[in-house]
């Protein structure tokens, strides 16, 4: 019997199975966390790309958060190092040197699986009954859009693809450009063109999900020490959102995704079909949504429109009260789910 | 003494001074009416350019609605006959076979100004006070162009130019372009990246201009000639504004720039970058606003937001009023202003 | 002791090392029997990939020519069945609805490699000494770019690319690209810009490659099988290009990359830049070559100019001699080395 | 009686109408001499357009040629200051800062012409027998540009054009493009698809137009002040030419366009289609050619390829010969032609 069991009687079969590519980041970071704490998900697999940083720092980055959050029994995958054809954008103006400056990292004790991710990601797939896996990349899309080129079944087998990246009206990285589909636009050209239900979670809608004077004070008041690495995440941010693109509490962009996972009422979407640039020079790696008429019967793209920013915040502290104090040390796989348990039923408000 | 200093004690030189380069096209009427009607305009000229149809007949109709509203002593002239760049593109699913189908068209009994609609524009704006002269393009920005091109003196004496044309969100020729921009995009480049002032009432503006149904009434109880003219062109437009692109009342776009000169209070305009975007594959024509950040100290351009509907249609309707019943003979030129201006008082409301 | 030291004295690992990575195609099953038939080619393995047909025809068609050619204990593999980004173009107007039409083709009695292309490329690179192995793409460059970004390491590892691919001069599918290059552009793309050594074995050499009457007749002369199977590619070949190019000879492209990797003398090549045009209207998947000043040290392309024509042929037909009249059953494998040698020795001229 | 018709006996009427639309520029300035010194040619007008320097600049340039060569009679006027869509471009690195370093200019005694270079055209064309004049454009094609979209019937009334610019094979400004075509690409794309006959004398023509030692040696025994103006320039564009693109003499491109009015022998030309790219990255400007099939019947375009390089020098000789040394006072126009053909006379060889 698993903790999570234990605090959630919610049988294993119920739970949606996801696999997040990620590039920590501040808000993947966040997501993972999510991810881990929150019952109705199952992650299969964590896979890393080049992104907020390069491979290396995210891949890193992604342990360290594991051992943070006692993330064990999971693969983590890195993938590729660049895009399919532009060179490498990071985005330390955001994340710092790092990709996740602000918190101490703890030396990871997690080792990597030694497939690349666009493998594990295919074979993570092919593994569970078609529509049972969710994707949720949080990233540049070059490992998705890899793997559908590899292996074209994965696209039918798939669950959904709840990505966040783009926006409809709001940029970022350009007027009408997002970074997470600016820095490969062919890789998500790729991915909104394939047949598979993708859900964008855009700029749109992460710019409602601001963490607050409020959001972190009832971050704080968890306790633990994901907690605190939460709120040492959110005050680096906070500080590099508003000195670079003047925020004034920072967009926690990437647990959206995994909030649609888990409570698709988190937010209001719409059906629109959704198409990527990929020669405008004002507007390279625009997500192009077209809403002159009613999405037509086969459209497969939508797009999140409004938070509900407390049951999204809700279910992220939950998450973190949840994982509670985890065990960091090396031998963590050997940690009885009991104990975890124990120590999370302990913490849970 | 004209009849406008009959009905309105404005002195002459407190009107607004403005060129009108349309390409009717229903709303180009309307909005030919309204810049003839309203007190505080002074009509320089009228210019014509392939759009809507094709110059010859845009042209010709522009002489119909000189005739119905009885506009006298304003030149008009014809302009380009194609794009700069592109091919010609015109709009038969919204304006019919003619450009203006619905109600039947008079023989204009007014003679073309046998200047090309390019030189009139930079004659007329050079042979005024710098800073006086406002241009009002509610068509494809071709002859504009030219103008600037031809003489690029004419760029700092304009006061500004105001167009009909793009949206910043909106888009009805493509996803996310707009009928006059897209057809002649690099016309439109030029205009947006000269230093005058850019006043863009896009689609976003636009949209709200809705011809309802009270609006109609209204129009209809004026009971003059124009004024059915006018019932004739909106209900047409109705139809094909139904059947192309799903509206229930037709848009009518281009006056909304015409009440802009008038009152800019008729609308919320906000300061932001634009510009055109020239090579995208889903994005030809688009009017890439970038609302990053504040506009800069010396942006130059800013687009039109939110519509008074009720003063915008009071602007229209009493342009309609003001214009009565206009003499339709031939000898239109020899009407004695004092005449005129005594049909328009009887007539006024 | 396999035939191929009874045959040429000279030792295996002189012999140069290759993956041949095709869509046959008429002229790619010309290139694969070069590359099996040279004694100084080792053809470490053979992948496919969609172009002249689709994957699952192409791959069909490379076991047909294995299995005409006797190849044996050389893995084959298929790639992407899709280019990148661009949608699927065929060529049915060269090389017929199978791709290969013309000969009869027989049941294959070789099977599949299980491994995708892009991981049996990467595997044989890694496998083998670094600098030892060359690519030979005589098709899109899907698998080869996929193979770059899936393990970057492989390219400081091969020993150079050498394509059949681009012009630069000369295009055919359209005023200025090649089959190969446009049909997946962001392929070549990647492939241009890695620092591998490349050389573009392109339309402006190939040309020259005409399969002339008397290279006909010389290959008729043979009169095994394989060169009855070659000629009747030849027929087929010559009627498509005369109808769809206007050519008097056909232009045997592929197996000119192949012949530059046994003997480079067999053409002359000239050091300049190379670059892929990704958004050109007329000039998508142009390979830009930039003649206007000698090549930088650290140019990594270079271009083939001018073809001995004699020496290429005489490669070819030697091949083909010396493949002769290969085993076609089943148990190919038990064929012993001494008997397939003593059959070419009979057929050599 | 003119000094043309003394000279040579040839009908004014047979003479053939030019013009010259330049941005004069080394080589521009000999285009002009050139087709000033030509019994063959009538030089209806001059019109500058910005290009090599700024548009004041190369004005000013061509009023220094006309003085020197003691041009009178015909209309100089200035057009564009600015290509139509991109910003300016000029190339002091061959031209230096004056746009015609290297010689001392006199102060010019000629008066613009106050029309603009576009109505210039307009005028000039409209006011000829259809077919009899010919358009040579040696800079951007701003001018010839505008001049087609303000009065498209020029299309079908000018005989055809000869303009220097482009190249099939061979770019400068990029590996690909030519300086004339890249500054404007929107004009070129306007004016290479307007149905009149186009003749392209590009880089593959003018870089065998080379001013060899022996050229210059010839130049210099005429000894007038002309042919010292000549060598001046020759020496500049020598060192320019050298330093910036590795030249050993340099390519009098220009001149080129005005010998093929002249006599159409003294080169060769095919066929071919051609147009602008308008948006590749790489290829900007490129005049492409598809040399793929031969020229459909109504093909419009032509493009120069071999030149006869002594018949060609031997023009240009001939033509600074015959302008002998003009009377270079403020009183030029006074100069009667029976004097200037005296000093004619007694010049020619």
């Amino acid at each position: 019997m698993t903790w999570r069991e234990n605090v959630d009687p919610k049988p294993m079969t119920a739970r949606k199975k996801i696999i997040l590519d990620c590039d920590p980041g501040h808000d993947d970071a966040v997501a993972l966390l999510l991810a881990h704490g929150n019952p109705d998900i199952e992650l299969l697999a964590v896979t890393t790309v080049v992104g907020n940083q390069t491979l290396e720092k995210v891949t890193r980055n992604a342990l360290s958060v594991a051992t943070i959050a006692g993330i064990t029994g999971v693969p983590f995958a890195a993938g590729c190092d660049r895009p399919l054809v532009r060179t490498i954008e990071t985005a330390p103006s955001i994340h710092g040197d790092s990709g996740m400056d602000g918190p101490e990292q703890p030396e990871s004790t997690i080792e990597l699986d030694p497939r690349h991710a666009v493998d594990l990601i295919i074979e993570t797939v092919m593994a569970h009954e078609p529509g049972t896996v969710t994707l949720v990349p949080t990233a540049g899309l070059t490992n998705i859009a890899m793997a559908a080129r590899k292996e074209p079944r994965i696209v039918e087998r798939v669950k959904e693809v709840v990505l966040m990246g783009g926006g409809y009206y709001v940029g970022n990285w350009s007027a009408v450009a997002e970074f997470n589909i600016i820095i490969d636009p062919e890789a998500a050209h790729i991915v909104f063109n394939e047949k598979w239900p993708v859900v964008m979670v855009g700029l749109d809608l992460t710019h409602q999900a601001l963490a607050t004077d409020e959001v972190v004070d009832r971050i704080a008041s968890i306790g633990t020490k994901p907690a605190k690495f939460v709120l040492e995440l959110m005050e680096f941010f906070k500080k590099t959102y508003k000195d670079a693109q003047g925020f004034d509490f920072p967009p926690v962009h990437d647990p959206c995704a995994v909030a649609y996972v888990i409570d698709p009422t988190v937010m209001t979407t719409r059906k629109v079909p959704v198409d990527i640039e990929l020669q405008g020079k004002l507007t390279l790696g625009m997500t192009v949504a077209d809403f002159r008429a009613p999405a037509p019967e086969d459209c497969h793209t939508s797009v999140a429109v409004d938070l509900d920013h407390k049951k999204f915040w809700d279910l992220v502290t939950d998450a973190i009260v949840r994982i509670g104090e985890p065990t960091l040390d090396a031998d963590a796989e050997a940690t009885t789910a009991a104990e975890t348990a124990g120590v999370l039923a302990g913490e849970a408000k």
